[in-house]
């Protein structure tokens, strides 16, 4: 239907934060327009205007109702899009803003976290073929009964993608403040190595497990409709990273990179009873109010009759909902609750991981090593997370960069055949 | 369709401009609820949202794009409806907000002053019906090309009336921070009268002729449709005014109020040529322009082949598009330009002047003892203006509420049969 090639980029909150940078990132798309290409524009809400708005709901209401929170905080995108609407106008294009209902973005009717089930994007088609540069008010939507929604934090980089794929755009560039995905965090590791590629699988670790770069849901819908998303700085020209597919790969390194988070906390049921379902109802109940648990731990009782301890970490910003989530259960089961919000998590990830034992007595020995205890542990075939004190992270960080030669001086790049002109 | 009687409630923008104000009004929108009516309110934007979002606009644009100014603007109302209809959940009922788009506010595509065209209430009725109470963003629509639309400044009040039209609404009460249509601007007259009733047809030269208190389209539409509108405090309780129809009023007092205005400017176009059409050409520019022009005045060459002078007022805010509108016609025409800033306007309104004589000569003798000059006079059949110095305003206004015998030492109350109750 589109001859000329589709490019979707996505602009952050801190790339549009101000009229600068509106008009900054309005140059940027325009930029590419003037290259041939036809050009969607996912933005965010300007720099602090969502926690604005979530303030004033605050101000106003104690536990705001979520169809409402979906309504206040959808206008924080469209605001973006129209400023740089106006701007791109100004440079000589034709701009139009979309509503992510006006876009055809159609989604599931969980408010304030809802999913896209479809994308309908004759809108979107029309205005590119009319020759006009189309810009979408990101993390939001049009539920199924009509009202507006939104995805979630980072939900921009989910509109983004899926617009992407309904429109088989080349790529899909996220727009961020910092210019890659890197090997481990720069403020940690000096000496962290910006990534030319990263496969989807890989990515998705890395986002589970604290790169904050990418949203997970974002890469998942990549991963599944096959969009090549390309990550880069608003601020510095030069390419950023690649995610792509694995076989688009050539090398597989053993360990990509390093990630952390300290943004999660744990939970510790004491006293489970040991029968069939009692973890069922523990669980059940914090997966209906929506919480996304990380490592789940079960302790076996060692005798009969004795109870046992399940322990799991969360989102910190989950933990309140997880608490009253479980209230019932607590009081059904006779449970006691320890919650720690201490604890962090460092994780290593690296597709070549899968053929290459040893990886986590490297892990474990490197971390002893550095006198770090480990609380937990979970692994994946691609990744290897230890859950620790949050204290001990930006040391254990650095020693396992160190420990698998990650860094700038540590490596060549590999650049996959035929990509090496980028 | 509907059962129980349905009122729609109108808020302003200083009546909705933080939290406690928010929850004011959820407060006065349920009262009416529990007095077992259905309710739609219809919102402004929080005081000064819309002048903030002008403001960013500008900060990114010279000129900004029309459609997009409207879908930036519209973004204001949304959140208040959102925020509302979160403290009215809390206080245990139900409540839904909807843009102008879902509330079926269907206008016409003229961004940034569009007219409404239809109002498809199906998803308010539906609401209503499912005992809900309904929050309407005023000042926006949808445009019959599908994008979103803003009726204007103070364009929430036509919102509010097309609403209750469309509903069949007993009443559309409009809430601001003053209690009432006052017989005079009371900061300039301090025993100005609160007129218990006006009639749409003074109603509307009152609106035009400077008072506030209601948009001049809103008034225009309920005498249209035939809406019955309450002005009224939303900081006291107690009645305020009653527009009506002048059936529904029983006495028809001479003079109702005066209004003023200082918000205008004039120009005056020196040496229009004396030929057919040379006149049309400069008003048909300045229609173009979309610029509301008041008071007009040609003077008539008094020797034939001399040239004539137009002058006319206009608002202060369309005076720039004025100008610029008019560059061509004046280049092609040979005209020279005078622009006046410092005019100002006093008025005297009333249904009753119709049948009386001498009206005109007192307010003239009236002006003329204070030692006011009159630039420009214009009337219509009940009401009388007249353009004078903008600093001789405030003694205008006074002298004419004292000579006309308005003043609430001075009249007694006169109330239609039938209502004395209220």
């Amino acid at each position: 239907m589109l001859t000329a090639p589709t490019i979707v980029m996505k602009f952050g909150g801190t790339s549009v934060a101000d009229a600068e940078r509106i008009k900054r990132a309005a140059h940027r798309i325009v930029a590419q327009r003037e290259q041939g290409k036809r050009v969607v524009a996912v933005l965010s809400a300007r720099g602090h205007t969502t926690d604005e708005l979530i303030r004033a709901a605050e101000e106003v209401s104690p536990s705001p109702d979520p169809r409402e929170m979906d309504m206040l905080l959808s206008t924080g995108e469209r605001i973006s899009c129209a400023l740089c609407a106006m701007a791109i106008n100004d440079l000589g294009h034709k701009a139009i803003s979309l509503t992510g209902s006006q876009a055809g973005i159609v989604t599931d009717t969980s408010h304030t976290r809802a999913r896209i089930l479809d994308v309908r994007g004759d809108r979107i088609v029309e205005a590119l073929e009319s020759d006009m540069i189309v810009l979408v008010a990101g993390f939001q939507g049009v539920s199924t009964s009509r009202d507006v929604t939104t995805l979630g934090r980072g939900g921009s980089d989910t509109t983004a993608v899926a617009v992407a794929a309904a429109l088989h755009a080349e790529v899909c560039e996220i727009y961020t403040d910092v210019s890659g995905v890197f090997s481990a965090d720069p403020r940690l590791v000096p000496n962290a190595r910006k990534l030319p590629f990263v496969s989807f699988e890989e990515m998705l670790e890395m986002a589970s497990s604290g790169a904050k770069v990418l949203q997970l849901r974002a890469v998942e819908y990549a991963r599944t409709h096959g969009v090549r998303i390309h990550c880069r700085s608003s601020f510095e020209d030069g390419p950023g990273t690649f995610v792509i597919g694995e076989d688009e790969t050539m090398e597989h390194p053993l360990i990509t990179a390093v990630t952390h988070s300290t943004e999660e906390a744990r939970i510790t049921l004491v006293g489970v009873p040991d029968r069939p379902g009692a973890a069922a109802e523990i669980f059940e109940a914090l997966a209906a109010a929506g919480c996304n648990l990380d490592t789940i731990i079960q302790n076996e009782p060692r005798t009969e009759g004795v109870h046992a301890e399940v322990s799991f970490t969360l989102a910190s910003d989950d933990l309140r909902s997880a608490e009253a989530a479980l209230l019932p259960v607590i009081a059904d089961q006779g449970l006691k609750v320890e919650t720690d919000r201490r604890i962090g998590k460092v994780s290593i990830v690296g597709a070549g991981m899968k053929s290459h034992p040893g990886v986590s007595a490297k892990v474990f020995r490197t971390l002893a090593d550095e006198g770090i205890n480990l609380e937990m542990i979970s692994t994946s075939p691609i990744k290897i997370s230890c859950v620790i004190r949050a204290d001990a992270v930006p040391r254990a960080v650095e020693a396992l960069h160190t420990a698998f030669g990650l860094g700038d001086s540590d490596v060549h790049e590999e650049l996959p055949l035929g990509q090496e002109s980028r």
